[in-house]
């Protein structure tokens, strides 16, 4: 089993970096999981995330409802399942978690979908402040209520890419399913890599 | 003169894949220069974006009372650079930028410092639901008000990495002065990588 529980006070790590995560939300017997770039945290203990979620997609009617969401990172293997539950929307398309490939569990505190071979996974419930932020941004506000990372690449408190195959590494979006991969690392001076 | 404009309706796509950021700030003769990892773009057009400054910081003061800031992307050749402006605080040295090796100009509509060297500027203004979400949250919004990006890594609307020499990569930092550098491409099918 590669996921393993990540200490809440590291949980804001798995962001730092700025990669692209993929939202899930699931209420009243539906599920879904988008694609979204703008995601970030927002505090380190508890941990906090912000993420960006058009109002106009199922996932934001899911989490407006159920008041939580679970944030996974994916990585370059799964280039071409983040591309389809970008492009694809769960309101055209009942099945889209099927259409797209989507093998996932439901997250133990909140139900929300924790994608298989994704290298994190959190769980959030939506904090207070979010009242204010969602209809005038589409800001969601979040506190992180659990969280796992692969330990093939999250090691030791932090990401350990520089020591994996490479389609483990997580994925940043540029546009239009234009993608980098996270790159090399950059020690400080007088520290190795690992 | 490598500091070409940006359409407001592309700035998004500067911080679109996650980089480490500079939050420059600047009031009543006071500039500073520190660097933010939680920052993301929040909307498109006009362009806004989110970034967490801490209360105690400086950065926080200066923008709380002049309501504007600006927030650079630094590159790989700026990583010593990054490292020491976010270790060092303004409060305790006033000559902080200069100490840093921080060269910069003030941005013709904030007048917020614009980091020579980094690969992208924004200016960009405070927005009202900050009030909501400063105190809590350390969460500033703003729009962005003008935009630019060094040519020879962005161009026809996008990063073009691949196209330059990899210390104009941008960076993604995860813990303690460790960065990953943004790595390599991920084209849609069918789509060439330039």
């Amino acid at each position: 089993m590669p996921m393993q529980p990540v200490p809440l006070d590291k949980a804001s790590r798995l962001l730092n970096h700025g990669p692209t995560v993929l939202v899930g939300s699931a209420h009243g017997g539906r599920a879904n999981v988008m694609a979204a770039a703008w995601a970030m945290p927002l505090d380190f203990d508890p941990p906090k995330v912000a993420v960006v979620i058009d109002k106009a997609t199922l996932t934001r009617e899911l989490i407006d409802a159920s008041g939580v969401l679970s944030v996974c990172v994916p990585c370059v293997a799964q280039v071409d399942l983040t591309r389809a539950v970008g492009n694809e929307t769960g309101r055209d398309h009942p099945d889209k978690l099927q259409r797209c490939g989507v093998a996932h569990e439901p997250g133990p505190l909140t139900g929300c979908p924790l994608v298989q071979g994704a290298i994190a996974w959190m769980e959030c419930r939506v904090l207070p402040a979010t009242a204010y932020v969602a209809g005038p941004h589409d800001l969601i506000l979040a506190e992180v209520v659990s969280a796992w990372a692969d330990k093939r690449v999250f090691a030791r408190g932090r990401w350990q890419f520089e020591n994996a195959p490479d389609e483990m590494r997580s994925l940043h979006h540029v546009a239009g399913g234009f993608f980098y991969a996270t790159g090399e690392p950059l020690a400080p001076r007088g520290e190795a890599s690992s």
